[in-house]
């Protein structure tokens, strides 16, 4: 028995938001203090570090529940299967839904129940939960489906990335450009075909890194201290990402026992594109190889980071042939790769 | 190889607050209006109903995760396992942290990211992650750690259910009377000897029950609509629970191949307990019997309801003989069942 991705669904939200856009903002140093460049060299700065020229925000009336619903609902059509032979929807996000305007995460009921509503499955036996997981949450919930049809306990996986990011930014921190919001859902099943998910590897990083990404306070120190937005310490991160995510993808490839030449893409999670090439460099220094021409596919220059969306969402766009430049064929060996809040990081070794 | 649990801990949190500490709350209906009877009259029928005479709120310094790491640390000390040699976290919870006065729920980083700070583990193999799964979290969480387990990736897990359910409650609805906060953990090994988990059971209920429990208003119109709390449709909750949950605990005993004469103690979330006792009813009757005196051992009377956390706490304070006339020996056969939010009912078949 092997264990594969049978279909996959993204859905890309309708508001495009250019850097141009930030202009009205009035950037803070976390100190409060006003930011000493001009919006045009912030953002200028911005492109070349992080290489978003734009970003996609739902529409006002969306919350990530619903987008999440719309990716599923694609990924069983493409699949081909009976939503009522689901075993389990497996919804991985990290606020919930907050709607337009206010402040409050709504995750009572999960977002999963709210997905399996949607899609008006009866079968009570379709185990619908949510894992908080930060932006490695897809890959992990397809490592927990994994687990589950190993164990016996599954078939057939709704695995689903979900995520605003647009409803908890502060307007006044300049790494507010850098999140966006998606979604991307995959049906992982058991099947006899060749190929499927070869190895996995996750870890979780927690005695001097858990809050180096953290739910805090605006900028602005006139804001309501109660109100928190999502934060990061860009530095510290890159400097992790950089030393403990080549390490774990180079784990996952051993455990494979795919020989490194094989690997046709890497599909990582899109943060940050100066952060992911300085990584997939030093993923292929370990085997003394720099990386081949367009090994690690990008969508970040127009959809930003979407947290857990922005793998699933790259498979989808790439297994379409809606990437420039870009495709998978069967027999492929893809390595899936992530990092984020936790700090987490996992990778998957994947034959198409 | 069996899996069993090899060591538990509880929190209970310090305030206590009776029914009589509701005297001072202006209840209102649904709509808005008034209710029509007196605080007296309120208390004696709630606790007519749902047995409750006091339930324990955390005071103001503490978060669902400072009290999830309290439960876990008294887990690791009663398995007498080294924490760096744990492989999975699994922190069930349905509200995040929510600092005393603030609205806003905090799950970034994951709770489960926090307790595994707060523990000082290195070890990064060491996977923490939350689910979101209604009261059953706690059961759910023990269900994926033996899939874990069962497929090779785990050999020992934390599994904790902690909620501070005092954080998200409506003053002016009655039913925020039911509430209650707490934590306990639990250590999931694989092991030889005999017993462990013999059977589990999951199913989620969301075509018509989605949203019996959700996030809303209060039902002081003054207030600020984007301001939300847990609500529930009691009534259909309660007739819900009563037709499922008792065969979800029959189909679980079934796939165990144990005979109901066995069954020493169920340990059911303790929702409410005049819904309890029916459904214990209901439970024996399909094997046309009647429940066993002391069958179903209650905590709900002192404690309340506090979600993820009753089922865990109510095991911890039975193998410690700290529940009045209620103890578990080896070999004892038990049930743990769970209802709530999703709606997601569980049970496990478990020998001790």
């Amino acid at each position: 028995m092997n264990i594969k991705i049978t279909g996959s669904g993204s859905y890309i939200p309708t508001e495009t938001i250019s850097n141009i856009d930030f202009a009205k903002h009035s950037f803070l140093n976390d100190d409060g203090t006003p930011f000493p460049y001009p919006n045009d060299v912030v953002a200028e700065k911005f492109l070349e570090i992080t290489g978003i020229r734009e970003r996609k925000y739902v529409s006002d009336d969306l919350c990530t529940s619903d987008i999440a619903f719309i990716a599923a609902k694609k990924a069983i059509e493409d699949a081909k299967i009976d939503p009522e032979t689901l075993d389990y929807i497996i919804l991985a996000h990290n606020f919930g839904d907050v709607k337009k305007g206010a402040i409050q995460s709504d995750i009572l009921p999960s977002l999963a129940t709210r997905v399996k509503h949607h899609l008006r499955i009866k079968n009570p036996k379709c185990v619908a939960y949510d894992i908080l997981f930060g932006c490695p949450g897809w890959v992990e919930g397809v490592i927990q489906a994994y687990a589950f049809i190993k164990a016996g306990m599954a078939k057939k996986c709704l695995v689903i990335g979900a995520e605003t990011l647009s409803r908890v930014v502060d307007m006044h921190d300049r790494d507010s450009m850098i999140y966006s919001d998606g979604a991307g859902a995959t049906i992982v099943e058991a099947t006899e075909e060749e190929g499927g998910i070869l190895a996995h590897e996750t870890a979780t990083f927690t005695y001097d890194e858990a809050y180096y990404l953290f739910f805090g306070n605006s900028f602005n120190k006139d804001h309501d201290p109660d109100v928190r937005y999502i934060k990061m310490h860009g530095r510290k991160i890159y400097e992790f990402a950089l030393s403990q995510v080549p390490k774990a993808m180079a784990a996952c490839i051993e455990k494979s026992g795919v020989d490194i030449s094989k690997v046709k893409k890497v599909l990582i999670h899109q943060a940050n594109e100066k952060m992911d090439e300085a990584i997939i460099h030093r993923f292929f220094k370990q085997y003394k190889q720099t990386p081949p021409e367009g090994v690690m596919p990008m969508s970040i220059h127009k959809l930003g980071n979407s947290s857990v969306a922005t793998v699933p969402t790259l498979f989808d766009l790439m297994i379409k042939g809606q990437l420039e430049n870009q495709s998978l064929e069967k027999g492929d060996v893809i390595l899936f790769a992530s990092v984020g809040s936790g700090m987490n990081i996992n990778a998957i070794v994947y034959q198409m």
